[in-house]
């Protein structure tokens, strides 16, 4: 076959790229870096150790505990193992792979498979998660989390040290005091309030009426007390007409849960006391206002207040496998969105206890809590607001080519700047030299060097400071006057030229 | 159905994880991320900018460049789109998505997409990749690749600035010269080299048999060169008694590649002039020939030596879209493995450059050119080497728990000395303190503090030095000597306590 006709056989591929997915680029992935990195010098102060999981696991492993999981797939990317033939035995456990949906399941496995890990385990993991869901606006299949947890572990002291590592993040990241909080919740005082609704028999991990009943209490946020009231009874049909049925309770039970959700006061020691009033008669919801109490004495006493973290019986958190307190950081400061609406950030940091999560794999209970951020929330909410600014270019300096004879010249007068420290990048395209100073001011480096022949002779460069010129020439009305001076630009002897970079660096 | 039976009815599933893939832990991470953080500073000094594509890719956009895409699944893990139904047509491009392979087919993804995007695009990234091998030793399905890649450009100083990258990075972490060596060559010339040998049909990026040639060639250091000289023949049995199926060239073929492996001298000028007068009669060869003559001037100009960059024609690359010069970084250092055994690291980068992968989807060329870090395998070096220590702990203090009635004054007290700028870790189990100081020193904590009741009271904290304690365990022999001094634990007042952590831990 010729050549020719093989080409044209080959039908190019469209570059396109799965839906509910997408490329990152140099700005959000610095802003990134940087988030990530101050958040694990906090994680690292309290002792916190990285550990990373593969992003397959087999599906057993991950079991079902996501609020999708009612989708045939369960909400996850899953796949035949391609080790085993097509003939396997279809309830062998290791017919069936899948992404990771979360980075707490694959913890569990990984205590429960190795039996010499020291306990308790502090540990820290950053990385993505695949969830098979309907993607959206700001809605992805492909997401960053960056989880902290302690396991093996049943001390309220964990608990409350996961409200200090959030608050300690948040405040590391440039929120102050007023522009995050906390909210805290408890589980078992859930289940007490299901308890003394006459709703015993629905534990919470395992019912799905009683999930049905948190997740309607999970929307007071986007719905308010109405809409829950709505869904906690016979359902409730949204504005699109979509209906979504109800738990089905009873008026009596409605109204001991809306009681319980307006369990709220000025001080967590208040909250508490409310609390348990309510569910007095429950053991477990005893138990849980128990645990809130401790951890409050903790953060009491290391000056955590109740405007960083507040006890919020509306905090539910979605996934069914927590046990006792939940977690939710929560970013206060409104901010504006693209159509310069104002808005609420909301919650950038959410988890739990969740004491049974190692016990599935080895019968043993095993106590953990943990907590996890969702990095693209928080990067959102960095960009929006003033705590950070980020340009997108890793370069400081861009070494144009005005004659491409001397590129070796050019070359090595870019390593000399990189060897002083200073990020160089030398041109590499075919532009003439206004195409490069475009190049340069698309990418925001800050500064670029121009040395044609003459410059050479002389030892000397041109210098353009890419920002002042763009100040310059919205302020400057009379073109002419620019041309002639042009003040961003200047002439610098060679001999000098290092130290006048880093002078205009800053 | 009653609680107990339900509990009875789920099967326990057994922590185990999938074939080839693998859990790394903190020491290993820790030095790691040591590591990236070294070659990021690099890239960057260069201008790359970071770059994130999804773990996930249509199969057509990866297409088929690996050693292994003659197994039925292409060597890659690819799976349905779960968007799609069932009853999809076959012939869809979208039916199969798969697990990206590397960097560089994503690279070329996101480059043919964006229409906006500034040429030349010097880009970086870091992350995992999963290939679908046989797993064995040292060899998993998931591992990490840093690239670095010049898009839209043709000039070989992007070729010879990614030589000076890979020198910067390994002397970066600590690498001598001497220690290391980048190895280049140039497929045009290898092409030339068929076409002398009257092979001239085979193109290297299309010809299954031109791939057999280079992938004799790439055994060069596994088998010598009888052993190449058997694979470029009828084939090889090795030892187990597998055999090879080799690619059929004539004797008098055989001798010319044989001549052009020997092509080796002190210099690289000595170099480029043998493989032209192999090449000569033919044109790519004498293009290829003279690529590497120019980037030869460009390292020559800035001052890197033979010894760091090295001409060699027995380099090849696996992959096959490789166009013109190929790269890679050796490590050249010996180190002695777990058994004793001297051997050598080898190659660390690896890379090449590539017209022809962006006109896959746009028909249009685009030139460019990168090279790929084995994160994997550089770090096993870095760490069979002196030129990395890591200690597996991110505490630098543990602050044990005589009295769990105390919690939040120890807890008060870990606060305290994080504020200080320490890294402090608070026992969060329930053992005594004989248990803890194990805990200590098994998570290589160097200090822990010890506060009784009586410390309390008289203000005071007792700090054991770990390493101390280890080195003077070792050395002592009275063990009645060692009970009664202990100097690996002093007594200190309160008020001092932050100052002296600070002095122990230097």
């Amino acid at each position: 076959m010729s050549k020719q006709k093989k080409k044209q056989k080959v039908k190019k591929p469209k570059p396109r790229i799965f839906s509910g997915f997408r490329d990152v680029f140099s700005e959000d992935i610095l802003l990134r870096q940087r988030m990530i990195d101050t958040i694990r010098r906090v994680y690292e102060k309290y002792g916190y150790l990285p550990l990373e999981t593969p992003a397959i696991e087999y599906v057993d492993i991950l079991g079902k505990f996501l609020p999708e999981s009612t989708t045939p797939q369960g909400g996850v990317f899953s796949f035949r193992n391609p080790d085993l033939s097509e003939k396997a035995q279809p309830d062998d456990p290791n017919t069936w792979l899948a992404l990771r949906y979360d980075l707490t399941a694959p913890l569990a496995r990984v205590f429960a498979q190795y039996v010499d890990i020291q306990r308790p385990f502090r540990r820290y993991q950053v990385g993505p998660v695949w969830r098979y869901e309907k993607p959206g606006p700001g809605r992805f299949r492909e997401f960053y989390q960056f989880d902290f947890d302690s396991v093996g572990t049943s001390s309220m002291a964990a608990d409350a040290e996961i409200c200090c590592v959030i608050c300690d993040a948040l405040a590391a990241l440039g929120f102050s005091e007023g522009e995050y909080m906390v909210k805290v919740n408890n589980r078992k005082i859930m289940q007490g309030v299901l308890e003394v609704c006459g709703l015993a028999d629905l534990e919470i991990s395992e019912s799905s009426q009683a999930m049905t009943v948190l997740r309607a209490i999970d929307k007071m946020d986007r719905l308010g007390l109405p809409g829950v009231i709505q869904l906690l009874g016979k359902g409730r049909r949204d504005e699109s007409g979509d209906f979504t049925e109800g738990a089905h309770l009873e008026n009596e039970q409605i109204a001991k849960i809306e009681q319980y959700l307006g369990s709220r006061a000025e001080s967590r020691d208040e909250v508490c006391r409310g609390l348990f009033e309510l569910v007095k008669d429950s053991e477990v919801g005893r138990k849980g206002v128990a645990e809130l109490q401790e951890i409050d004495s903790f953060l009491s006493a290391l000056g955590y207040n109740g405007k960083q973290v507040e006890f919020d019986p509306t905090i539910v958190r979605g996934l069914s496998y927590y046990t006792g307190p939940v977690f939710e950081g929560v970013l206060t400061k409104e901010i504006k969105d693209e159509s310069g609406q104002v808005k609420q950030i909301g919650s950038v940091f959410g988890g739990g206890r969740y004491d049974d999560l190692v016990k599935r794999f080895t019968g043993q209970e095993v106590p953990a809590t943990g907590a996890s951020i969702g990095v693209d929330r928080l990067l959102e909410a960095m960009r929006s607001t003033d705590n950070s600014s980020c340009r997108k270019s890793t370069a400081d300096v861009l070494v144009t080519v005005m004659d491409k004879k001397c590129m070796a010249d050019y070359f090595k007068l870019a390593q000399e700047i990189r060897e002083a420290g200073i990020n160089a990048e030398l041109y590499l395209g075919n532009g003439n030299i206004g195409k490069q100073m475009k190049y340069a001011d698309k990418q925001e480096i800050p500064l670029a060097i121009i040395i044609g022949s003459d410059e050479f002779e002389k030892k000397e460069a041109q210098v353009k400071d890419l920002n002042l010129g763009r100040k310059l020439s919205e302020e400057i009305l009379d073109r002419e006057e620019w041309r002639e001076e042009n003040p961003a630009q200047q002439s610098i002897s060679r001999s000098e030229l290092i130290s006048k970079l880093r002078e205009m660096l800053g």
